[in-house]
């Protein structure tokens, strides 16, 4: 590429990182848009998750550092850029997902500076984990939000993919443990469905 | 809207905003994505720039509250939702911006409940103002990261609106207020961008 040199070694990995990032908005997950216009991108899709932590921090059933969740949050995907977007309900493509993953991991984390390689990558493992109460309050948003705009959308991709109630309630049992309200909108969201025939009830 | 009814009014109007807050995915920004294979929407350039600032805190020239910074990045387009994206080199379009946001901040941020509507308000007027060391460094992000993609892209919004270096190095000019470093970078990106011919030089 022809682009200008910067010379403080730091920052040039630093905005060669950035500019890698960029790619996430390309990469195309399952969900809808509210409004059914298009897919989503993972990269807006992190950012609503962000602005979803501050506005439901009060919601968390523990007491979470929100500057934490939000990091967490801001690249909790960022390994899509190598691995692309595993569907929740691909058994398939969910077989090797932890491999292809740690994969980007070391290769998208490793065009930062050292000390943020390690601070960065820390972030990403604990989401992963889910061991501490910002990493369960992070992946209760992210379950919980792909579950409202397929609700929104009629069960979009749902019934695109064939995908049952029984699945939904295990992929969104973790959403509990990070915000008991937001377990409860499952239930409610989940009994909507089926009334309305959106979900086969097979669980 | 067909939709279930939460019995919690303040998760209620949290729900209700996050649903409207995803409209700003909609927001066609001039700028183009890194790889030039479309324009970027409002939502993923603000995830961009909070991960930007996650990566760069340290490139700031006062300390910091990186999470306030991080907030008010989340937070700092939304009115777009109601306002348009103003293109910062159009010269009708900015005369009643600021009358245009403001009343689009009265009703996006009046859907949360109302110590959050004083809340998140706060941020974007501080962002907006430019006064504290959390809102320079997020403005130079902010200005910033569009000339590096349009860089990147040798000129692609420069040369479709008729952008000169002059007005570039005007609308530039806080950058180097919250940032020295990042300061440097958009000289040596004009001087590189007017020596290859992708700027008229009158300024």
């Amino acid at each position: 590429m022809n682009r200008i040199l910067i010379e403080d070694v730091s920052l040039a990995r630093q905005i060669d990182f950035l500019i890698e990032m960029d790619k996430l908005k390309g990469v195309e997950r399952r969900s809808p848009l509210v409004d059914g216009s298009r897919l989503e991108n993972s990269a807006e899709h992190s950012w609503h998750l962000a602005l979803m932590a501050m506005t439901l921090v009060g919601q968390a059933n523990e007491p979470v550092d929100l500057a934490r969740v939000v990091r967490m949050l801001l690249l909790h995907d960022i390994v899509e850029i190598d691995a692309g977007d595993t569907y929740a309900y691909d058994v398939n493509g969910n077989l090797d997902k932890a491999d292809r993953e740690q994969l980007a991991a070391t290769r998208l984390f490793g065009l930062l500076p050292a000390n943020q390689t390690a601070d960065f990558r820390v972030l990403w493992e604990e989401f992963e984990a889910r061991t501490t109460p910002e990493a369960r309050f992070a992946n209760a948003l992210d379950r919980f939000m792909p579950l409202l705009h397929n609700y929104l959308n009629d069960g979009w991709s749902w019934r695109e993919h064939g995908v049952t109630a029984g699945q939904i309630r295990r992929r969104m049992e973790p959403v509990a443990e990070g915000s008991a309200a937001l377990g409860d909108l499952v239930e409610a969201i989940l009994a909507d469905s089926l009334q309305r025939g959106l979900l086969p009830d097979n669980s």
